[in-house]
């Protein structure tokens, strides 16, 4: 046990009133003495990810986010219209903490050799309450870095990374041996694109500004389409040919970007076949919704035969299905590769406070490709 | 070899035109000789199922339909869009046969024993090219009734009763304990609910007329929900708390049935959740849309968490991967029970001039439950 280690520290928590206002409001909050198999962290970084968002926030509009609080610790507080609210019921008048992972060290340890063996190391954590100044964690929350990394490269060590790996180990479980990904230019698109790059495997990035087709023209990707061309639906179908990609990872969720994909993959599947079939081709098309960017309902022609699937796709079910095994490989690979294939980059550092400015709330909400927050709670 | 067997005979024919224009028509045919693992069924029905009529029609409007031919075997012409026509490049032109089974009777059988056997037997045949009077068949397509069976009772022994013992089989591999079914007086509908009562299953009738309510009551449903009522959505979540249906499958495709249905299994899933969960509930919800009465686009809301999907269903690709041993299974309750809980009924008998006369297409085309067409070519 350390003895620096405090009794209190600063934390956020976000709050949804029955009135359809949620507040997020940063708090004093007890530092818990680690168990036996615990660890605290100092946290240094937390990574505001898409998929905080709706904890943050409830669903709420970021855009009109205003100073809330009793003059004490700062808040803010932003408006929910009555639909998201009622689907939210089990969370009103509860304070729910947040951010899914973080970096820092430990700064103090429990008995057992686990936590003992972690004690000074920097870590990446996974823990759904990351957005404070310590917590007290298992030490299977924890990946540890190599000795001199920066706790602020730990930060983004799971969701991103394992999500992109584990789009990679779906691809081949499921039989495919090249994807889409609709947000190519995004952190977790760049660390795709990274991965099958130095696999071998064939990636189509679907980008929606022209200046991010560069951007990953430079970082090696030889399969670029940019959504917002009039040539798009060409421009993809030439690429879901020279991949042959039949399965895709959307994080745009709304609109009829699946359906326009899986219609391509279907049309690339026909040239192949001589014979004609009334139920389309034989070539299973696959499109897995990870995300809402658009929330905004899915729009599908069934314009695509008989073989397709969308559904659904999430990490933590997804590490649970394959399994300690391959989710431990994967981990390694990213603590191995935590600077180079997995390095992330944001656009603001924000303080407690900062993260709970109307003003910086409103720009964080919007999740622009490029301006990604990060907490950094000991400023 | 029966000596009574004539070298030729009518079938129907379906040729789809570039200038959009598909043309129905009846013609002569030869009847090949039966080789050493085949027979020859006179055919005395074949069903029309929905998943004939893109065959047929290819997509067009049946409502259009007009006379066409040259004055000597009848026929009938019906539009087809532009955007239909394309994608069915690789039919046009070609004169393709339809009807996916039938029944009959085995008039010529080839020299193997399997052949042999079947001589004189009826049978219910898997062929594709079924509206035709004679038909020459490998054995491993036909499934031989009962002596005294009716042939057109042996017609429809494939697709709707393979289909909802498949339904039945898939709800159980992919681990749900219960199912619904959105077309619940639909022949295969009826059949269904047989199947679920006969091994205590539950099941969700959804039906789109009151009357239909009615019927399915009388046929023992427990569940049977009216998608035309006010009380709809709130019927249909009561049925599915009552039964923990927790997958779907729907032959209408278009509109926001599959939402409605994935939003609300997602509602009783989350009934059973105590904790708050930003993505959902765990339990994974299933849609399978395996026909298209509505051709219109399918709209997912997306109001039901992570843990969902939605896809294409077909009887082929089932049976291939359930394998044979499960396939023979299912085809021996089919034909142990053909006049029971595979029994069809239909509204209206036709010859194939009948099949092609314009008033009677556009009745057939609307596929409207209860008034089913079944041809019969001997007539």
């Amino acid at each position: 046990m350390s003895t620096e280690l405090p009794t209190e520290c600063l934390e956020l928590r976000s709050t949804l009133a029955d009135d359809g206002i949620v507040t997020l409001a940063v708090r004093t909050t007890d530092v818990a003495a680690p168990g036996d198999d615990q660890v605290v962290v100092r946290i240094d970084a937390a990574p505001i990810n898409p998929s905080d968002l709706g904890m943050l926030f409830a669903g709420g509009d970021t855009s009109a986010a205003i100073v809330a609080g009793d003059g004490g610790l700062p808040a803010v507080a932003v408006p929910v219209t009555a639909g998201v609210l009622a689907a939210q019921a089990s969370r009103i008048g509860r304070a729910m903490p947040a951010g899914n992972e973080g970096g820092g060290t430990v700064v103090a340890a429990g008995s057992s050799p686990a936590a003992q063996a972690l004690l000074g190391k920097v870590v990446g954590f996974l823990s759904g309450n990351a957005y404070a100044q310590y917590r007290t964690l298992h030490v299977s929350q924890c990946l540890p870095m190599a000795d001199g990394t920066d706790p602020v490269a730990a930060a983004a060590a799971f969701v991103n990374p394992l999500t992109a790996l584990g789009m990679v180990e779906t691809m081949r479980m499921e039989g495919h041996t090249a994807l889409v990904h609709t947000v190519g230019a995004s952190n977790l698109g760049l660390m795709l694109n990274r991965i099958c790059l130095d696999d071998g495997i064939g990636l189509v990035n679907i980008v929606r500004k022209p200046e991010h087709v560069q951007m990953l023209r430079e970082q090696g990707a030889e399969h670029v389409v940019d959504s917002s061309a009039d040539t798009f639906v060409d421009d993809l179908t030439d690429a879901l040919r020279a991949t042959g990609a039949t399965i895709a990872f959307d994080a745009i969720g709304g609109g009829d970007l699946a359906s326009v994909l899986l219609s391509r993959m279907e049309k690339v599947a026909g040239e192949q076949v001589g014979e004609f079939s009334r139920y389309g081709s034989d070539t299973h098309k696959q499109v897995y919704v990870y995300g809402g960017l658009d929330r905004g309902p899915t729009t599908l022609r069934r314009d695509f035969g008989m073989s397709w699937g969308i559904g659904g796709w999430l990490l933590t079910p997804f590490l649970a299905k394959v399994g300690p095994e391959t989710a431990e490989r994967l981990r390694r690979r990213v603590a191995d590769e935590i600077t180079t294939t997995f390095a992330s980059s944001y656009g603001m550092q924000l303080s407690l406070a900062d993260a709970v400015d109307p003003s910086t709330v409103a720009r964080y909400g919007r999740m622009a490709t490029g301006d990604k927050a990060v907490v950094t709670p000991q400023v």
